[in-house]
């Protein structure tokens, strides 16, 4: 059905064929025989699956030799059709009634369906911290698969995601210029008197229309709107109570294209602020304007945060939580990879075509401020995704 | 901080006392001395806890005898103080540097804790299928605990969840209210040549803007727009490319408010639709209506089922998958309670003020139909919470 599809894959078949050569190098260093991919994300990095069905199990196995298979329930193997590069016989739908039963489990199904194709055999790898690959699913495999040696394959796949393609790049400048409308009719609808609701209403019109060119998908996380006291805490979403005069709103939002990602991150006063807020969020700024000028290939995630810190520090301002961390491809709940954060003990260094979203979130204790930008790292420094203000926006 | 919570608490302390007591009860009948619940839903029933923090670990603890204790990155630790009735004391963040390591885990900050209390000894009921709940997390959590018993206490709160109150229902109805207007938008949408990304543009503005005395939250699913070949699969969302004359569009949609959803499909064509088409869609409507018939106390969930299949087969049609299942509070990536499904051998007797979404979903080799319902049992039959045709909506 692939040859019809009615969703063209976003990348072309080299590209693909890319990534798996770079996935199979790594498991071959790990020794590892196979691969079970559950993270949306990298099921859709390696063969363009994308549909919402990860809330049953699903899974792309990856043989280090071999043909690549994707693992659904039955009513979604058509959406992998639809959706990827793979031939229909490699597409494998489990029956219905392996949904959220008590006395069985799909991961039964599929290591049966796998262990009568060899492809459970020496060491297979599981991403043991993805978010849709539970305990059960895990005990369920392990049991069925006497004899098999089961080894954490980490974040693997998502360690090949790290840098990424022109093309790549190309669909997160796309996303970039959707996230820029995004926060701009952000700031718009916010308003003393407006119902915090309308407001998002007008973010998520924003953020599904897109371009005249390209249209929006949806981000990975829903948008973040932390109102007055709220703003003392990063990830509340909304409520219908109206803005109110003299409180601030942190806005962290995206733009999402083809499921890549620019976040951005602004704050906005209704009013006059005070004048601990307005010093926060000029050194604020300014500390986030410094560690993106420390960006550059070699440098190593903590010595940019250690930038950000040094900026911070002589005006009696800390910040104990990271200030970054690789983004692109992403499912809910995040837009994060989950391999490096901007932070102390991080040692990666730098590579050209990285990106990461650079968020800068003070959180007190009844207030805070919040900035970011997303950059790709360049042959010589840091070029952000957006252009759009970083101070915080006072609106009367 | 609760005293000056920003986000009201939507029930009374009452209620919560009351579930708590009902999942205690259900914990010693299981012999557990503690449950540690990891589904945000369960969390938020639980406590009242609302924010999209769940993509680092975080749970809510319940001993057998002792107070609860909420689990959570300490960045967002401020969050449940402003959502959740417990006490601050009560409310735990764990430090930045665990998050998304490789040497550490924020389970065994959180074990840690736990043992400190006395909280982690005898049988502790773990979540061992929810989402978000890793099985690097159980092996971490396992770790710190030698001597400790861990058992799967499965769905337990979700099945206390299954009956739901009063107040619950108040807001099921309210989010039914939204519902209506997100399908009359989602309909009014779908045209020849317009963008299916503004179709769902419109689709989300009105599911957040709600009524003028509600305002929506963000459904625990996104838009469900599969077209043309798409409807051959229910879980694909939508691109840029436009709708198609002669085309079929599925919209399964909800409305959600403060996390109560009343999800509800409808199927649109474009055009004069097939006899094929236009005779499935007609069967599957009155099939649909012989199940939610067929729905009083004391039925079981597979008799509805046997309802449904009753009508449809001397038609010709069958289908392999439920038609339908438990629902209401929910989060990412699912409405679904994971509890009862109508389908073959799920014998749980329906019981008043249990709700179900009821969905038949007829999909073919590159065609489908879906129409659903969502209800709730009263004392001698079903009350649809929406009130919406349910025939293919023909356009020109």
């Amino acid at each position: 059905m692939n040859a019809t599809a009615a969703t063209a894959l976003p990348f072309g078949r080299a590209e693909y064929d890319g990534r798996l050569r770079r996935v199979r190098e790594r498991m071959a260093a790990q020794g590892l025989d196979c691969l079970i991919a559950t993270d949306p994300a990298n099921m859709n990095y390696l063969t363009g699956y994308d549909g919402w069905s990860f809330y049953t199990p699903q899974c792309v196995v990856v043989p280090l030799d071999g043909e690549v298979m994707l693992f659904t329930r039955a009513m979604d193997a058509n959406g992998a059709r639809l959706t990827t590069f793979l031939a229909d016989e490699r597409i494998f739908g489990f029956p219905d009634d392996y949904v959220q039963q008590r006395d069985r489990h799909p991961m039964e199904w599929i290591a049966d369906e796998l262990a009568a194709r060899g492809a459970l055999a020496g060491t297979v790898g599981l991403e043991m911290d993805s978010y849709y690959f539970t305990p059960r699913a895990a005990d369920a495999l392990r049991a069925r698969a006497p004899g098999v040696t089961f080894a954490d394959a980490g974040e693997l796949v998502n360690w090949v995601r790290a840098i990424k393609s022109p093309a790549e790049l190309a669909l997160m400048r796309t996303a970039a210029s959707i996230a820029e409308r995004v926060m701009a009719a952000g700031i718009e609808a916010v308003r003393p008197g407006v119902r915090q609701c309308d407001a998002v209403a007008a973010i998520y019109e924003a953020q599904v229309r897109g371009t005249a060119e390209a249209g929006g998908d949806y981000p990975a996380i829903v948008p973040m709107l932390p109102t007055g006291q709220g703003t003392s805490t990063p990830h509340l979403t909304w409520s219908d109570a109206p803005f109110v005069a003299g409180e601030a709103t942190i806005l962290e939002l995206a733009g999402c294209y083809r499921r890549y990602h620019c976040p951005i991150a602004r704050t906005v006063f209704l009013g006059e602020p005070s004048r601990r807020l307005a010093d926060t969020a000029r050194v604020t700024v300014e500390g986030l304007a410094t560690a993106l000028d420390a960006v550059r290939p070699g440098v190593t995630c903590e010595e940019v945060e250690a930038a950000w810190r040094g900026h911070i520090a002589p005006h009696g301002l800390e910040k104990a939580s990271r200030i970054g961390y690789s983004v692109g491809l992403g499912y809910p709940p995040d837009w994060g990879e989950h391999t490096m954060s901007l932070r102390p003990g991080d040692t990666t260094p730098l590579e050209p075509d990285m990106a990461f979203h650079m968020i800068v979130g003070m959180w007190m204790d009844d207030w805070g401020f919040e900035a970011s930008e997303t950059f790709v790292v360049t042959g010589s420094g840091a070029e952000c995704l957006c252009a759009f203000p970083r101070e915080l926006a006072v609106k009367g």
